[in-house]
């Protein structure tokens, strides 16, 4: 069995979309993969994958597409992806490591057939567009990439899609499934969760003074709710607690202006602005925002 | 008394600040004022908005600053605004209209001395950065400028107001002080609330799996609790039934994830992307985004 770092690898992508098309793109770009195949259902997508140059070859048939590859990559929602995992893994050669990049880690991890070589990971990168129209051979630069060993995880395997992830322009990071899950749970599905629930707490005639504050707050309400319900069905439990503890903060925040208690007001203010300070310089440089209303 | 439209006129602006300075450089840009007299306490301030040409002239008296004023425009924060009112009406001739660029309505109208000529006035621009460095001619440009009269403000006032804010660059708007206070509650006193709780809400192991959607929906978290305080004191009753709303919303999204009511969640990611569009077509041309976690 092939080292975890000997590249290229020939690599298998299934569902080429925005996530799945910038991989290939990146690993084109760096020369990481001496071969990508894009495999998926839809002729149509496929061909314009292979038109913006984001894989080498395609296929429509499963086994075809996974034959030889030293990585395959599930590109695709998370629950198809799991219910794609035990045909995966029945057409790679023993030598393949199986890797996926969906949102939520711990139910995808706890699918994985038993003897199968899966290593589960979620690059922390995206757009606000969709399909492989909208991929990047630079999405993942400066991006973490989180990946999701278990105990039993060959260590060959992690150390190929760690260095696939590096290869990407990502700065890979090893976690536990279930630690990774709480902390998206946080900082990924909860402010999809406030996104929505301020927009529809918005009446329409108020829309016109609608601001820049407004727009980017509720930027990520326009997400697709099937992608979303992929992710709160496998990520459940963390998510209601998230969620939970932002209705404690905002019940805390409403008591303290209903109660005319300004320094109540300004400790969870500057709670907040611990918590934005610390991410934007986990960021890429982006500057935290003051400004009126 | 002058017509409302007879530009140019002598400004006043007490606080030259973002606001403040936007509008003098505006005005002068646009040659709508003969003169532009910059108002306040910092000495050093004035200076600056003097060298940036925002303004034509200083003053940290007053009734000096005022004298000879066609405008007078209080541009500090709300609650500073409604203290300077009566030594601001005592101040200015029979002739000059006051008015303010304030987040809130309903107080400073209702704590305008009988017998000044106040229109209250709302421009809903603004930048992540403060003070007159990051001042803009164009600030104002194809922004919303609410102008908030009532039944016993003289028409010359009001004209005036509607005409210095079209000058500046802004679409007047013309609305009752309550639907004022009613409406930004929701746009834009709603988004900083979520914003805070959402920050305050994450544990800091989190942050560094945070990425551009928690950076979007949490940046108006480091805006300044003094500002803050000012809003939520003079919009209590508003901002507190908002933000009731919005906790209604986050329940029953909850509720629905909890109980992998799949067909819920869709129902309510359907409203919000409703208002995310609207809030978009009222805006600059933003794109509403999608994406996954």
């Amino acid at each position: 069995v092939a080292a975890g770092g000997s590249q290229p690898w020939r690599v298998a992508i299934l569902g080429v979309g925005l996530i799945g098309g910038s991989l290939g793109l990146a690993l084109r770009a760096r020369a990481a993969a001496s071969r990508v195949v894009g495999v998926g259902r839809s002729e149509a997508a496929l061909r314009r994958a292979l038109e913006l140059g984001a894989v080498d070859e395609v296929a429509t048939d499963l086994a075809r597409g996974v034959a030889g590859a030293d990585v395959v990559v599930l590109a695709a929602p998370v629950r198809a992806c799991i219910a794609l995992l035990p045909a995966v893994a029945a057409a790679v050669g023993p030598g393949a490591v199986i890797t996926d990049v969906a949102s939520t880690k711990a139910a995808i991890v706890a699918a994985a057939p038993a003897g199968a070589a899966f290593v589960g990971g979620h690059p922390m990168a995206g757009s606000e567009r969709t399909g492989v129209e909208a991929a990047s051979a630079r999405l993942f630069e400066d991006a973490t990439w989180v990946v999701t060993p278990t105990a039993t995880t060959p260590a060959w395997a992690l150390e190929r899609v760690l260095a696939m992830a590096a290869a990407a322009g990502a700065r890979p990071v090893v976690m536990d499934a279930g630690t990774h899950d709480r902390r998206v749970a946080a900082v990924s599905h909860l402010p999809q969760a406030v996104a929505v629930a301020l927009a529809a707490a918005v009446p329409a005639e108020a829309l016109p003074l609608a601001a820049r504050g407004f727009r980017d707050t509720t930027r990520l309400a326009a997400s697709s709710p099937a992608v979303w319900n992929d992710i709160f069905a496998t990520n459940r439990d963390n998510v209601v607690a998230a969620i939970a503890a932002c209705e404690d903060r905002l019940a805390e925040l409403r008591a303290a202006i209903a109660a005319g208690d300004e320094a109540a007001v300004e400790a969870l203010f500057a709670r907040a602005a611990a918590a934005t300070g610390g991410a934007a310089a986990e960021g890429r440089g982006r500057a935290p925002a003051a400004g009126g209303g």
